[in-house]
């Protein structure tokens, strides 16, 4: 059977499988990234463990291209382009390196974008043409389906929706302007909101004892789940804000759905119901009642390795079309 | 040689022309809308135009299919959905009236949209493939481009960029909503600016002589360039939430342009310098110096007709492909 190598690198770890068309992982494992390597140090360990996985495989199964999700991932030119949290050095032609090692295709692109392709493919997007994928983890990611195809752009960056304004007098965000959207919606936006709830309120809350730096997307849930205002309150404000965006973002490509993905998303109702009630109240007249808001289907399988894997499966089928 | 129809219909009047392939305009006319009567009294009054203007080309041209922009053209189904500004009653279906009509294909857009695609087909943005058209006229429609087709989205209406927020406790908006971006960037919005900036500042101005009412875009245009204070403040306070909202547009589809078209654009550089600081100074990183702000090729030549005319053309194409 054929199966593609579908790989996620993150900042901590890189994980890899391998993959058939209908999404079934037919082995998968993981190795640290070791961010603070270069890439001349980085590459043999995952060839490594990319021929090691295969090994097994090999009587039944033949390996016909490879698919990479990566921060900063350039999917026209297939490259890697100075990633914040990767010490890799520069710009990583990283498509041409593992089509020279193997032989076979290879594609790339952003993490949110794989994280797209893979809902398309296998999880809750299946048979959507127009949706918008948001991850919200350290940062907020998002990946952009237009008429079923991922959008890239002129530059091979679009979706940076993480970065659009939420407030221009705003918090500072690591890519130096004010008030982008992920100093707000991400597991650190809602530690950020914590804190300055904490701040302005005098309520009783067991967020006190925590330090910002400890403090987790998990410890902000399970508090809200007891009744704890402040982290209530955080879940409010966060979703006032997101909901407030997602209104805007659904007058630009009116999207069928928006696809909520990482830590933030485990919130669950906790996100959701906040965020829809704004999203509605902010809604412009003709989107009213048309966007869904759902949350990945993909959580708690292999996200990531699968959206790597369907970008593959992606344009395999582009090629065949085109021929 | 084969000609198509291309109309649009304003509030005002109905422009309609038959075009070449190459967006030759063989004859043109114009009829007054009179936007109070119901579709059952403008249509044979269309047709009878039409009809004029097709008969002295008949015997060396083939009309083969019309192409209609209208407010609130639904694309998908080819209906006008309760225009605001046409008493027409209702949905009309009027791709489905027209091709009973005629026996000929026929498709229809938004007005914004039709621009898009006119730009695309005969103006600046011929060879772009991701581009969007902003028309800064009574409101602001836009048009969204992406891999070269034409942003319809979920509900057939995307593109609705007036309606994007750009202040949540800003200027009443006709749509419901508070600071929609069409308050403050379009013909209506700099009036208001203008009428807020009299309100604030003490200094002279010669726009204190005219009532909001009866105050144009050109008056403010002209005494901009006489120097005039509150004229120039007016355009900057503009090109800033012009230029901010244009920085986040461009996180979203990484446009290689935006293309600007209407009445308002008519002040050029007026508008053109604030705009470009605000959109450059919030663009995000990876975005700096990729986007271009232009203004329509079309803007004096018949572009409404160009663009409903380059509707009927791109999507003959279309089906062409698909056969």
């Amino acid at each position: 059977m054929e199966i593609v190598l579908g790989i996620d690198i993150g900042g901590t770890t890189t994980t890899l499988g391998f993959t058939d068309r209908e999404g079934k992982m037919w082995a998968e494992t993981v190795i640290p990234t070791l961010a603070e390597q270069h890439i001349t140090a980085y590459l043999p360990r995952l060839y490594e463990a990319v021929e090691a996985l295969y090994a097994p495989l090999k009587a039944e199964h033949t390996w016909v291209a490879t698919g990479i999700g990566v921060p900063n991932g350039n999917y026209f030119k297939g490259t890697v382009e100075n990633p914040p949290n990767l010490q890799w050095g520069g710009v990583i032609p990283l498509c041409d390196l593992f089509e020279k090692q193997y032989g076979l295709p290879a594609f790339l692109t952003n993490d949110a974008n794989a994280a797209a392709i893979g809902e398309m493919k296998f999880g809750v997007a299946q048979g959507m043409t127009d949706f918008v994928i948001l991850t919200l983890g350290t940062g907020l990611g998002s990946g952009i389906v237009v008429n079923g195809e991922l959008v890239y752009g002129h530059t091979g960056f679009a979706g940076e929706l993480g970065h659009s304004t939420a407030n221009y007098e705003g918090r500072h965000c690591g890519c130096g302007k004010r008030g982008c959207l992920e100093t707000y919606v991400s597991v650190t936006g809602i530690r950020r909101t914590v804190s300055k709830l904490l701040a302005d309120s005098l309520v009783h809350s067991t967020l006190r004892e925590v330090s910002q730096k400890d403090l987790t997307g998990e410890m902000i849930t399970n508090a809200a789940l007891q009744g704890d205002k402040i982290a209530l309150e955080a879940f409010e404000y966060t979703g006032q804000i997101f909901g407030r965006k997602l209104a805007e973002f659904a007058v630009f490509t009116s999207p069928e759905a928006f696809i909520l993905f990482g830590g933030l998303a485990r919130a669950k109702e906790l996100l959701l119901q906040p965020t829809l009630k704004h999203m509605e109240a902010n809604m412009f007249g003709a989107f009213h009642g048309t966007v869904k808001v759902l949350f990945s289907a993909l959580q708690d399988k292999n996200a990531a390795v699968l959206g790597a894997s369907g970008l593959a499966w992606h344009e395999l089928e582009k090629r065949k079309r085109k021929m």
